[in-house]
């Protein structure tokens, strides 16, 4: 029987990496987009059966071309991670509408068309799970996050839309809300918990992929124990 | 003394009209900006000091252009409002990035452009008002919003972004969410008052403009008394 | 034709003093209830039409008592504000039950059973407005809050219960989030606006009066312009 | 060596019987605390460790009481999970100030004093976790909610307070927001996942309590596949 397959779209050191390994290790074929495969052909060689996929998560086109080389070579999506995200640190007088755009394409516009290509085989699988990576920009807005709170803000209520539509077919949509600083791969781990670490992110992750139908949540936050909030 | 200058963005026969009669009537330059200039040219002859410019808010280069050109003929611009929306009601299956993005432009994107127009000048004068004119859709999603839910939700967080940034600096940026149906132009008005009648709308939005500095606004939220909620 | 009445329940030379002073100069004749009469007798005499009455918000027996003698001396109440509060400064591990439950009584408890004592005359009139003077603290709980933050989250809770079954029958309920420190009466008015004037929330709340059915608010935020929030 | 203290505040048939048999699995010596022990005895003979305890959650000085035989006679707690609740089903004008004082009793005061009682064992120690079991009523009231919704609130907010001062001592306080009716006792498990099922709310109550320190959750919605919100 073939494994199931997970596809993390934004893939790097950091959570991206973290996402690979947890999945990879419960079982899942995984596949690895993210704009550039130099690192990623790198982390898909330590996995046991994962394998990296250009795909540059604000243009539409290359997200529909990526998807369906995964399916036709990996198979149908049961899991999608997305962790795409980028934002610039400027305030409403700074930023422009190029930048305030590119933030809008890769945490949100990608998370879209993304969901898009891998609905209808959950659908008609009656199960899969959908997982954004938000933050908590996406609940308040400050100064210095003109551009990045929006693009997270229209993310989650993104996924909430698709959840009630999607959860009664079977499928999960949630989102995570990352509070916090993430540990910077290479770093020592903190033993205070002040940063998030990206394994224990990638833990709660897969968590929501394995409750049972009765109980789904769809709006998660995790935060290092030493978080201010 | 010239007259304060009011522009307005998103100009049709409801809430528009009624934004543009309540500021003329408060002595107030009203700019009237609209794709199509076809009813506020109509509506600028009906008001006493009003003029109608062509704007398409989805494209910042119009609106770059149209704001040079309300400055220029009008005068720096005390209070924007900014009534562009609209929405397709489509859930994530159905929706096509373009029309994603197009909500997006319109609600989110305009927002951000014409409020960059108008910042400067607002900054020079150490005052000025913002208003965003949003939707409940902006705090929750559901399944036939999966475009215009993000896009309002974004526009809200801009808001707070900008509120917190600007402020301090004598700008009082607030949103207004509008929750229930709105009574249509030339239907007879409801005494029952289950829907929001625009002129009533256009009160809440002045009274925010007249709030004293200790004791501003940044979220306000109206409804008919009758509405389910 | 009598004056329509205002209760305020909560007076102190503070906010409490301007809600009466507002009200009075609007026409309304003002039932003054606190705990204490010292200052408000003192007020009363300085206002056109007002009336200081002994009331502890936080025993409803006091509560039924004072309002029935409101009623039969100024007659049905036609506005209530609802603008006693108080709070320890304590985290979980050093309030006592006494005290969690002493701010409940006021805060939460005292404006059930004002509300109800007024409700039954709103409802025979078809209109009516119920305002609660709430905090930022009933959107989020913080270390010192243990006691407060609850108080006013469930204050908050009972306000939108409140509206939602009495908007429909006229009876405007609303719940203001004061946000920021609020100058103390005998202190210098800022120019700079970093804290709240109290004359400035009376007015935002005399709004709350005025606005006609079609457009009601429920919740509406004030704080100073130079507030960090 | 002695096995970790589970306390369970509430008890009966639906979750919390579901709590007790999941900590019970897991290896915990479990606490059943509930006013009347007559299914609680019943229960504890089922498991394999497990004690009932009389304990009315209403009044403090019982939990003061019931807890020092919890610690005398099993040990410190290490989990505490407030389960007690109880709503009147009632509109602000139906509810009595009892009936309103019993169910902040119950949802709020008895949350704080059980914590408070376990704190300093967990402090000393340096690790714990308290899960308070929620409901969507403390994030929005409706009109028959003027009871419940307001003590959720502030239960919910509480658990905000306590969140931000005992986390960074090591003690994981977190909230579940139960969202959906519940399965009653013997009655069929719905394969369409329409209600919750108790097993699976024990399952993400005890999956909290897992979650490593750099990833903490604060807030966790719980809900059926096919539930409306």
């Amino acid at each position: 029987m073939s494994k199931p397959v997970c596809a993390i779209v934004g893939i790097g050191p950091g959570n991206g990496a973290s996402f690979a390994r947890k999945f990879d290790n419960e079982g899942y074929a995984v596949a690895l987009l993210s704009r550039s495969t130099d690192y990623s052909n790198e982390l898909a060689r330590e996995l046991s059966d994962a394998k990296a996929y250009a795909c540059d998560a604000s243009d539409p086109t290359a997200v529909v071309a990526a998807f369906e080389q995964v399916e036709n070579e990996l198979g149908a999506v049961d899991t999608l991670i997305y962790n795409a995200g980028s934002g610039s640190w400027k305030n409403v007088e700074e930023i422009t509408p190029e930048e305030f755009e590119l933030g809008w394409r890769i945490n949100t516009l990608g998370a879209l068309v993304s969901s898009q290509q891998v609905i209808p085989a959950m659908k008609q699988a009656g199960t899969g799970n959908i997982i954004f990576i938000g933050a908590t920009a996406s609940l308040r807005g400050v100064p210095m996050t003109a551009g990045f709170a929006p693009a997270k803000a229209a993310q989650r209520i993104l996924a909430q839309s698709m959840a009630k539509h999607l959860w009664p077919q079977g499928i999960h949509v949630a989102v995570m809300i990352i509070d916090g600083g993430i540990r910077a791969p290479g770093t020592a781990r903190s033993n205070g918990a002040d940063k998030l670490e990206p394994d224990d992110i990638a833990l709660a992750a897969h968590y929501l992929t394995t409750q049972p139908q009765s109980a789904w949540s769809f709006e998660v936050d995790v935060r290092p124990m030493l978080e201010k909030w």
